[in-house]
């Protein structure tokens, strides 16, 4: 094998001008999106994402419960920063936890009747802002776009991660 | 008029089940991507995402200088944020900040030597970290869609924030 390898030649190919525009315009465009998203469901929720991430999947999982590891690896959290999310939600009567006596540092966090209301509460608003915002946005091309860039980005960062 | 404007009527769909998955897809997996390119920054050059994009636009800017409200205009931060954020920088000496004597509570943010040298050696490996996470993953065509979904999500945006 000489120097040149694949991996070294590309690693060395920077991005264009116009491909870092696109990037720049890109990621900053779906930043300001999520924030405004966000903003709405404060306003119309009191919930903040993480909130309504957390209560989404308690709210799917069976029983409505789910072990906080197995929570943070389904919503891509730190274990860290989810068990500082829950202490506040558990503050507001959203969640519970509750230890496991069997497993020393598991506990299995369960959605509260409150926590359920909220994010029933949250669902239609929260619904209308993506409709509204994303969706209303972009055309029937644009928007099967956007999901074909999602997977083909998603795919290549799992390819990544494994390097 | 009737009780029925396009506006109410737009405001009551709720999207699809189709447009809410490639929404989740979208905004989940930008994030990821985003966490990723930040994560790259950290590990090859020790800045953070946000460390980076005021040394941008400091290096962008006339003499190297903007006052800080322009500052937080340019690169869309709270006030308070970019306060405690420059804070942090100022103190690893990336950043200078001076009192301007006519303007009460504006103050001139200067990018110090060790600041501009940080963001040089930064810059090549966050491009290349652009290149193989995003425009590596995608084709010629999903690319330009890619561009052309930020553009019509960020005048969209305008609109709404009009509103």
């Amino acid at each position: 094998m000489t120097s040149a390898t694949p991996e070294r030649q590309r690693g060395r190919q920077l991005p264009t001008a116009e491909e870092l525009r696109i990037w720049r315009d890109f990621i900053e465009t779906t930043e300001a999106l999520s924030s405004q998203v966000g903003a709405r469901l404060q306003t119309d929720a009191a919930l903040s994402p993480g909130d309504y991430v957390v209560l989404l999947a308690l709210t799917e999982a069976q029983d409505r419960q789910l072990r906080s590891s197995a929570l943070a690896a389904h919503i891509g959290w730190e274990r860290s920063r989810l068990s500082h999310h829950l202490g506040r939600m558990e503050r507001r009567g959203l969640i519970r936890r509750q230890e496991c006596p069997t497993v020393p540092r598991g506990a299995e966090v369960l959605l509260t009747p409150a926590g359920a209301d909220a994010f029933r509460q949250a669902t239609v608003p929260h619904l209308r802002a993506i409709r509204e915002l994303f969706v209303d946005a972009l055309t029937a091309d644009q928007l099967r776009a956007a999901g074909e860039i999602a997977a083909a980005l998603r795919a290549h960062l799992a390819t990544r991660r494994e390097d």
